[in-house]
């Protein structure tokens, strides 16, 4: 009888999570620097308010891990942190705007595959209360920070307002826009002919068609100034001057149709002949009454944290230990008492680290230390508690020196000590 | 139609969520100096996983979120994080000792009350592999460090050797020794009478009853040196020399009955005139082989976060800002693209900001930064752009201060920033 994560998660094993890890620190990091105020929501909640997102229906049911308490009270857990964050705006009185950030892992019940799983970190930054296309870019440029410092200079940020699209459709008689959305938004995965099929098997006349997919090619947003949405999307670009060279409009970007009401934006990185996109978001002013809220215009963004880590991986730009631990300390007969004393001064100062708690022989304990990849080891023994000297082995370079026992947590410290 | 988080769980609000993220960050820290590696596992696990603990039996449903997926496999939301490192340390070949900490939300079904709830965090760290002493040692002594650095400096840790408790009631006849243990475990709720009353309906003869009470007060080790596990327990209390007075040896301790296998060990601070139990743990031998894995002793401490957090909210011991924003830029007319410059300065320089994103007036930003308890303002107008100078004011003192604009940053970088 063995056991394994339930179909569709997994575990993070020490040599991920430490990078994982980093790349949440990054992200918490700027969100405050950005002063975004960290928020915490269960991991379920009411499935009707899961379900409000899409309109109150049934079916979210089949996207989530839906299930009832002792008490039959039908709950389901999150798949995102925008719908909890709106919940508790809706039921709680807050100083606006709002700046909150949140990290937390959410569920979907996909199929899983290749980079999908059903269980996922989220690390979002929102700004609810305004209606400016200030907030928009603030969010924008948290997400652009955040991903500058994990070593990302090439990433793209794809924009739109999706009333710009919205009125152009409108503009040629066509009513289901929604429906012309949907397949615009496959744009990326199955072509242009692929989306003209689809507009045709919804009806959309040819002459419509071209015009749409012309209109979606537009990336100079000088071309569309006399569009609705077209001047918030000005000002939020011109907001993030900073970034001006990554930044791309896209009239064919309309994401998820649930809650967005203008903006929305997507950020991708290349990864090596692929680009994937690892944050998204854009505004949702009517969610928060939705829920029964009083009106509040909302803006956020989501980075899908494990792309990123899935990229830094791959890439190999990103060099971090494989283990806390930067001294293991070896002992050789029975000087438990000052092994622990090292230990103990070593960690006061802040110098990670750890000893045998095996009583294994030298050899075994180095063995482990190379395992592990912890970056130096000594050696204590009688003679060294003696002469106050002990060896200190690099182990990646193999190189030995001896060093003074006293104040080897001084030395230890550096974080750029060399032999 | 208004909706709150389900019953027993609530939401941390930014100036509680701060709090205790500076609790988890510090136990994270401890954990990564005494060498301890992140490992992070799914939320939810195979429900026969979480049963396995009690033996396999049905009715741990009652004391988990139990629910099926849509392939109907039958899931629970993990109650401790002990569970999934077994799962883990038995399906996986990992160099040993494995020494892992976990932070994150745990969920069990129990009566929600006054400090008790539904989900909550539980930091854990582990040594899997050693059945040393010094193992146990070294996960004690962590969670010492770590009170020791939140504040906590009389702390107690109650500690045990389940074996010595065990012998001594064997010594006396009794078999049903789990029966007695359960009824000592309550000795600090029910007190002396009302363990006696339950030993009695027990069926312990009173002349035993009166020798078991006898014993459990016992808190001089020498006094037991003759029984099984009382030499375990006097080498972790000699490791811990360093924290000698705030160890008390507790016969009347046996903790959970689940996976216990010996030594035993809580600790507890004092909260007004009552004493609070943080932190507890203990050594747990045969739980990895009842997973399925091969025989590998453990021990483990698991902090109560929560507890921790409460503790130290009522104490007011710990001064931590409400916001993460240092300083609010506010702004007068348009000048927009000052301020964003600014704010990027700042935030380049790590100094945590935030400008208005609602086109209000000077006197509602201020009324915004104070409801924030952000420490800093400036005010940037147009004379302020051309003067180079702006006024700084600290927002609890009042005091106003004319300072150069550019070096800002660098002022304000400071942490000890003092007008």
């Amino acid at each position: 009888m063995k056991f394994q994560p339930p179909r569709g998660t997994r575990d993070t094993m020490p040599e991920d999570m430490i990078r994982l890890q980093y790349v949440l620190d990054t992200a918490r990091k700027f969100f405050e620097l950005y002063g975004f105020e960290p928020l915490d929501t269960p991991a379920f909640e009411d499935w009707k308010l899961l379900a409000a997102k899409l309109g109150g229906g049934e079916e979210i049911k089949k996207e989530i891990y839906y299930f009832k308490d002792k008490s039959s009270r039908e709950l389901g857990l999150r798949f995102d942190l925008t719908v909890p964050l709106s919940r508790v705006v809706a039921s709680t009185q807050l100083p606006k705007p709002f700046r909150r950030y949140a990290i937390g892992k959410v569920w979907r019940y996909d199929n899983p595959g290749a980079s999908r799983w059903r269980e996922f970190w989220q690390a979002d930054a929102d700004i609810v209360g305004s209606s400016s296309s200030e907030a928009d870019a603030e969010v924008i440029s948290v997400a652009c920070a955040i991903l500058k410092a994990l070593g990302f200079d090439d990433f793209i940020v794809r924009i739109n307002n999706r009333k710009i699209t919205e009125s152009f459709v409108r503009s040629l008689g066509i009513k289901n826009c929604v429906d012309v959305f949907r397949s615009i938004d496959k744009l990326g995965k199955i072509g242009e002919a692929g989306v003209k099929k689809e507009l045709k098997s919804k009806k959309i006349p040819s002459e419509q068609m071209e015009k749409i997919l012309d209109f979606v090619k537009i990336a100079d947003i000088n071309k569309i100034e006399n569009l609705d949405g077209a001047g918030e999307l000005k000002d939020i670009i011109s907001s993030l001057g900073g970034y001006a060279e990554n930044i791309k409009v896209d009239m064919s970007l309309v994401r998820g149709l649930e809650y967005y009401t203008g903006t929305v934006f997507e950020i991708s990185v290349p990864s090596g002949r692929l680009s994937l996109s690892v944050a998204g978001g854009g505004r949702y002013d009517n969610l928060v009454q939705a829920l029964g809220g009083s009106p509040a215009p909302a803006t956020g963004i989501s980075l899908g944290v494990e792309r990123i880590v899935e990229v830094l991986k791959e890439s190999g730009t990103l060099q971090l230990p494989r283990t806390p631990s930067k001294v293991y300390i070896a002992s050789i007969g029975d000087v438990k008492k000052d092994v622990a004393e090292t230990a103990k001064k070593m960690r006061e100062a802040g110098v990670a680290c750890e000893f045998d708690v095996m009583s294994r022989d030298l050899r075994k304990q180095l063995e482990y230390a190379n395992a592990k990849s912890i970056p130096y080891v000594i050696v204590i023994g009688e003679k060294e508690i003696k002469s106050r000297k002990v060896r200190l082995r690099n182990m990646k370079s193999g190189v030995e020196k001896e060093i003074e026992l006293d104040g080897l947590e001084g030395l230890m410290q550096l974080s750029n000590y060399k032999e």
